[in-house]
């Protein structure tokens, strides 16, 4: 059984096929829309020379070639007034509590796709054991009708203590905090606790349903939100069988990602991320014995040819007895902590290498709202020229239901909802399932009702886009607030930067080959004096260090990071000038 | 070091001590408070024959004697006016955004108590490997006076978009649902965005602090709230350096202490538990190899007696090379499945076996409030009367520290909270913070907002333990509903039960052996047919088979768990109506 999965990762590959060129010679047509060269980007910013890319391309020859490229479809992108005619022809959404829901209720017809591949080979030992809840599938025969159920322990929503919920919320356009606040403007909602009964048509999710026990999928008030969501921004996968499940957060999903995926300890898996990688991540994966390869990055983020080299030249027993990794973690928009972004060129290349060498690609995207608006470009007015705008998503290219995207509310709503989901094949999708029902019971139903209640049935999609489109504009502001700060403030003979294009970071490189020290100081030796000194003088950034996918190996340089999502446009100057401080004062400046 | 592991259960025991009896001659003294006999129940109810615990007298003598009892001092109550005089004494709470606390903070001085024991040995690698998350341990830093973060990526509460939330909620001891619903009653209550900054004395949480980022222990404003609960229903544990820490619910948090206390794969470790047990607890053990083993009740719960009996029996050979359980899962009151409530004198004996053999004890309390008013006894009326009344917790008369106890709001304010706490020794809750770290970061802000002005600073603790009070007396009448209709319409000549004195269930014994085809149908057989039967009259009652804690030995019993929480009073009868009419059918009656 063990060794059936060790060797079955390149297991049912055709032979080469004479059509497609190595990887590095460019991308091959996809579906007779693009054709396009991958143009290999310098290795500059942070991307550490040991790990050049040109040692991928001089080992990329030799491996097998991939699978003949399915066509891909163009980008889909469904319409509100699609969304709004399929709702109004399915009728008023009747979902009681604990109503079973799933994304295929609530989504286009996939007529005529293929279906998914199947991804048994890459899954754990835990997840292929996990069972349906039988408390959960008992709901199923709530549908009887006039049965009467002795089955669940469900309290009775008479004794929840709180008859009604009301927000305070802005009307778009108006979504500044300013013109939101009594008496100036915003609207009082109100969530009553038996609405859905009681107002018949307009209502449909209350707090007796949201407030009680529920799918661990979430409500389906929300499920079909989300899966229309997903539908508008084209980030629908073009197989069939896509699904979405509501997660608490994404912190969550990655932890039962990777338990469905990776067994660090029988069967000594490793998960492949960017050289530097969101700490909370590697600190998932570290103590379920995963193995952690950083793969070197540029500007644009990871480096498909990097990917490709570490892949091919992957030696089990050079590896500390590691299998071959078959799982990417990537966080393609606004990457943390770097704040690189993947170009599309840049995704679908590295698409391309996971396809070639089996691997599964987790898309870790909070941040994908936050792309920035290009300097000297008026922004977008429309909803549709914005989503035009949005580099498409990996899920959005991916024909064989390799990819699960993670989706969150932390970023662009609020932290506090803990409440995100994910897009992936319905056998990824249920395995997911299965984990949710014993890790959390899905997001909270305060969370849920709370959200539906503003972005489902004030907003409606069109107002929660335009509050994306809004929030954008507002972190463009303050990256640029920060990188003219940069540019003003700290010592450029010695700090290098590259503009983010999304997110909240700027990731500042320090040349720590100029340190007067630099021969005998180490590289974690000067990061703890410059991180030092700015406490010292009131500033908090985040080590270059805290995020190094790879710990065992020498830094590559010398990195801090900041973000401008916090601090107000002052306190951001202030913040810069004493870091340069501390910078100079290391470097004796 | 596994081997370490496999071995270190037994090590630092001291020598068998004389002035210890074995276990069954009774409890010895309890710090000088009480000595009394274990009496032996008989075998009746549920506990099945084979299990019998003159099975365990038979073997008990064969066992190394426990440790010398430390004394137990009387269950500390701490009382309302402690708290308030605490918190008058402390002044406000200042714990803005992912403020860092702990129950230390909050608690009474444990001068002169004893530190709990150190679990290291039943530790699993996985838990022992965990380590700090470095972003959020970076917010010690955030106290430096003055200082400005660039650190964490936490987004400006300007762009939170709900500017407040309101509630309507009942008036103590103005309860019910009718009494609350305007224009009778109730009071409407305003969180605002910007509370503890605008309101300074008055107000100490709001939506900018509860919506932003927090630390995954939950703020620190919940956190004082819930272990001061825990001192006030004198649950607190006798040792010093007890903690709490908020939960998402006790359905994660058991998969939490699983991983934290089991390994299946690696030391294959198994679970005690009852020998029917909540379903999704099964669930949750099965995919980690957790191997589980169901332990003979009776009518007050688990049988130490057949604890003991299976501890000192364990021969690894025989067992499948499972190690001998260090754990047990037990739900003491109000039992899920079965409804049986561990009295006083139980839960000592089941302590002490598990001192005995070094078994950490994971008590799982949702339905703990729902103990029944006893029939003829007027209810107390004041709180201290009621709180004197409850059994006390494991935790209560836990020296060691060997007990890890999981509370909810789910069962007694909302399910949709997804929150409850857990409470035990500051080294596992230390590890248990690790884990929430990357398992989901705590309870939904929303949720801790919303609970925190219900039960701190409107209803108080008085206001909440009245809440309590009024709910268990409206499940003792909903309970009294259901015994009466199963004394009225279920056919006794084969159906038996024991009168629950907690929680939500009712657990219905179906006398198998009467049954016209008991010698060619098994009893699985006959449970399907009865339960397909009932689905077909239109009542949903939940099969015991689900709840079989070891499903590879053969039923001991046919049985069926009908809840008395959900339904009307009218469709309880009329639903029980049908599962009588369900099984006479089957018995040909």
């Amino acid at each position: 059984m063990r060794s059936a999965i060790r060797t079955g990762a390149l297991r049912g590959l055709p032979p080469s096929n004479p059509t497609s060129g190595p990887l590095h010679s460019g991308l091959r047509n996809l579906g007779g829309r693009t054709t396009r060269r991958l143009s290999i980007p310098p290795a500059s910013g942070f991307h550490s020379k040991h790990r050049d890319c040109s040692e991928a391309l001089a080992t990329v020859a030799k491996l097998p070639d991939a699978e003949p490229v399915a066509p891909v479809a163009p980008r889909e992108r469904i319409t509100i007034a699609d969304i709004k005619e399929r709702r109004a022809k399915a009728g008023r959404l009747v979902a009681p509590t604990a109503a079973y829901s799933d994304a295929d209720m609530f989504k286009a017809p996939s007529t005529g796709k293929p279906k998914a591949k199947r991804w048994d080979h890459h899954l754990t030992k835990e997840s292929t054991l996990r069972e349906p809840c039988k408390l959960k599938q008992a709901a199923k025969h709530l549908k009887t009708p006039g049965l009467i159920s002795l089955g669940g322990g469900l309290p009775c929503p008479e004794y929840f203590p709180i008859s009604s919920l009301s927000l305070h919320i802005p009307i778009p356009p108006n979504f500044s905090e300013a013109a939101t606040l009594p008496p100036n403007g915003g609207e009082d909602v109100h969530i009553g606790k038996y609405d859905a009964a009681t107002f018949g048509e307009s209502k449909e999710y209350d707090l007796s349903i949201a407030l009680n026990y529920s799918q661990a999928t979430g409500s389906a008030q929300m499920t079909r939100f989300v899966t229309e969501h997903v539908e508008l921004v084209g980030a629908a996968p073009p197989y069939a069988d896509w699904r979405t499940c509501l997660t608490v957060g994404s912190t969550g999903a990655l932890e039962q990602t990777l338990r469905m995926l990776c067994d660090g300890v029988g069967r000594r898996d490793s998960l492949l991320t960017e050289e530097f990688s969101f700490s909370t991540a590697l600190e998932t994966a570290a103590p379920l014995g995963i193995g952690v390869v950083g793969v070197a990055m540029d500007g644009e983020g990871l480096l498909p040819e990097a990917m490709d080299a570490v892949l091919s030249g992957w030696e089990v027993g050079e590896r500390g007895g590691r299998r071959k990794p078959h799982v990417l973690y990537t966080v393609p928009s606004g990457q943390n902590p770097t704040g690189a972004t993947q170009s599309e060129g840049r995704r679908r290349a590295i698409y391309e290498v996971a396809r070639r060498h089996d691997v599964f690609v987790v898309e870790d995207e909070p941040y994908y709202y936050l792309q920035m608006q290009k300097p000297g470009v008026e922004p977008p007015t429309s909803v549709e020229a914005f989503l035009d705008g949005l580099i498409p998503t990996y899920t959005s290219m991916d024909v064989d239901g390799r990819v699960l995207r993670m989706d969150s509310f932390s970023k662009v709503v609020v932290p506090g909802s803990r409440m995100g989901w994910i897009t992936a094949s319905e056998q990824i999708v249920e395995r997911f399932i299965r984990h949710a029902e014993v890790a959390n019971q899905g997001p909270s139903g305060f969370s849920q009702v709370i959200l539906h209640k503003l972005l489902d049935e004030r907003w409606g999609h069109e107002g929660y886009l335009r509050w994306l489109m809004n929030l954008r504009i507002e972190y463009t502001k303050r990256r640029d607030v920060m990188v003219a700060a940069c540019e003003e403030l700290l010592p450029k003979e010695v700090v290098s930067w590259t503009v983010p294009q999304a997110g909240m970071f700027q990731w500042l490189k320090v040349n720590h080959t100029l340190h007067p020290h630099a021969s005998t100081k180490s590289i974690l030796e000067i990061e703890d004096e410059i991180f030092n000194s700015c406490i010292a003088r009131g500033v908090l950034v985040a080590r270059g260090s805290w995020f190094r996918a790879e710990h065992g190996t020498p830094p590559s340089g010398l990195y801090f990071r900041a973000t401008f999502a916090a601090a107000t446009p002052e306190n951001m100057r202030e913040a810069i000038r004493r870091l340069g401080e501390a910078i100079r004062e290391s470097y004796q400046m």
